[in-house]
């Protein structure tokens, strides 16, 4: 299958497009920058933001499906960037421009900041279903850029998946994230001070996200999939793994910074809907994948030393 | 100018086609059903809800702005209905070929159903930018709608504003709320139950809303603006008022119903912002609005029952 990869030379994306072409895809990837060469992978440098270029991308390359991983994701700022806005619109021409073509599967990702956090019931994973009351700009465009392409798609005859992304992290994930600068700070040898961490989130490994997409666009059933594990960890559950993994248990001081009181306390997504109709379940557990992630940072930090 | 109005022949489309026409802009009329004519309205009838249709009207007729009214409105049955997603496409698709085609000006139509109806503060009309986490289909998807519109007009270099109608009435008003029962009941001499009535909302006059939204497409400021009195009235304050307007107070059965416990307790916006910004502010009081309402049934039900 002829699939466009937007986003392509993100933390996501770097694993999908292995995978999909690994499976004999032939992969268009589009960025900003262009990422490493497979033969299967054809790069497009485009800037998806200028009006035009995304209408000219699809009209160019006609893909059969395509993976929109493209938004803003500069860590913190993501939140409430005006940019958010310019991404809708981004993305209502690449899906207009898609339709348009005869393109037949498309894969729009969401995120787990598109469900109400208010009264989010402790220890029930959050199904697809749930209300969405996006208390952010970031959630809320994300919101209405599903429903805006379920309204298109559904009207051209596009089938549509959407995956809501709860909390990835892994190798090569370079951005500013709390898993990031711990692990940094302790393989440098330098106290970690964070918040107590009561907080519970599903982290999920980049691995695993990739093969969720790969799945889903391959896959036929339509509608909204958590990507997601259905573990919740407290993120100081998670902070202790790390420490203990980058052997500097004793640098990581929890509980010395306040805590965010905006913050939801519990954020797990049920994974019963993608394991039933799509057939992916995450397989990377959390200690797994944390060995992995500050093993890479071990490496790039040996590296940069050098 | 050249203003395109769809859902042209319903309720708020009549005084807004007789002023836009009065004030000697080009009316171009586009509804399912076609309308009374006067000179300066040129009637389309077009199904915007097919594919396809939208786009050929614009191409076509070419305004210079549009007015959308054009949405599902089924008394009831449109706080759910799966056809608010269909107008949500058919809305893209409007403002998709608007902007190719180089109108100018769009007013959007919204309503109060998009703000968050949890914690509402009981006394203090709704800002336009109070919190928008819509409980209903119908209001999630013309939130959608709005802030999609955004995304792309600001793209496209179109002027965008957004009008959240309250609770409209007035003559001409054949949908079966409460107020229509109430004054259809009480002028064939029948007793009208209703629930106690306690919900406190904003009531505002059809004409009110037509010059409002003519005030929106001939204006230039851009965003959303509450299209309400400021004024908050119970439910049962109302039904009094109709009961005494049809002579029959004696006939009205206050809290004979149950309530509704989802509904609203006090949903009333503030007009600040139209009023500063677009110049206009409600004129019609309710005890007028409702007198002009009865009167136009009582000369209904007199011809339906000659």
């Amino acid at each position: 299958m002829r699939i466009l990869v937007t986003g392509a030379s993100g933390f996501i994306g770097g694993p999908l497009l292995g995978m999909l072409a690994a499976q004999g895809h032939e992969v268009i990837a589009v960025s900003r920058t262009v990422g490493e060469g497979k033969s299967a992978i054809e790069w497009r440098p485009a800037n998806l933001l200028e009006p035009g270029v995304a209408r000219r991308l699809v009209e160019e390359t006609k893909p059969e499906a395509a993976v929109h991983l493209a938004w803003e994701t500069t860590h913190g700022a993501f939140w409430s960037a005006a940019s958010n806005r310019e991404w809708l619109g981004a993305t209502l021409e690449l899906a207009g421009a898609f339709a348009s073509t005869g393109g037949s599967r498309f894969v729009g990702i969401g995120s787990c900041a598109e469900y109400s956090w208010r009264d989010l019931r402790v220890g029930a994973p959050l199904p697809e279903d749930a209300c969405c009351a996006p208390p952010t700009l970031y959630g809320a465009s994300k919101h209405a850029a599903h429903e805006a392409l379920r309204a298109l798609f559904a009207r051209a005859g596009v089938s549509l998946a959407w995956g809501r992304i709860f909390f990835p992290y892994g190798p090569g994930d370079r951005r500013p994230t709390l898993m990031t600068g711990l692990i940094r700070s302790l393989l440098a040898g330098r106290a970690a001070a964070t918040s107590s961490g009561t907080q519970t989130r599903d982290f999920i490994h980049v691995e695993d996200c990739g093969r969720a997409i790969a799945a889903l666009v391959t896959g036929r059933a339509e509608g909204a999939f958590n990507i997601a594990t259905g573990i919740g960890t407290r993120v100081s559950e998670a902070a202790r793994l790390v420490a203990a993994e980058a052997g500097r248990p004793e640098l990581l001081r929890l509980g010395e910074l306040g805590e965010r009181p905006d913050e939801p306390a519990w954020l797990v997504g049920s994974v019963e809907k993608i394991a039933s109709e799509i057939g992916w379940r995450p397989v990377v557990d959390l200690e797994t994948g944390i060995r992995g992630t500050v093993g890479w940072w071990r490496e790039r930090m040996n590296e940069e030393s050098r």
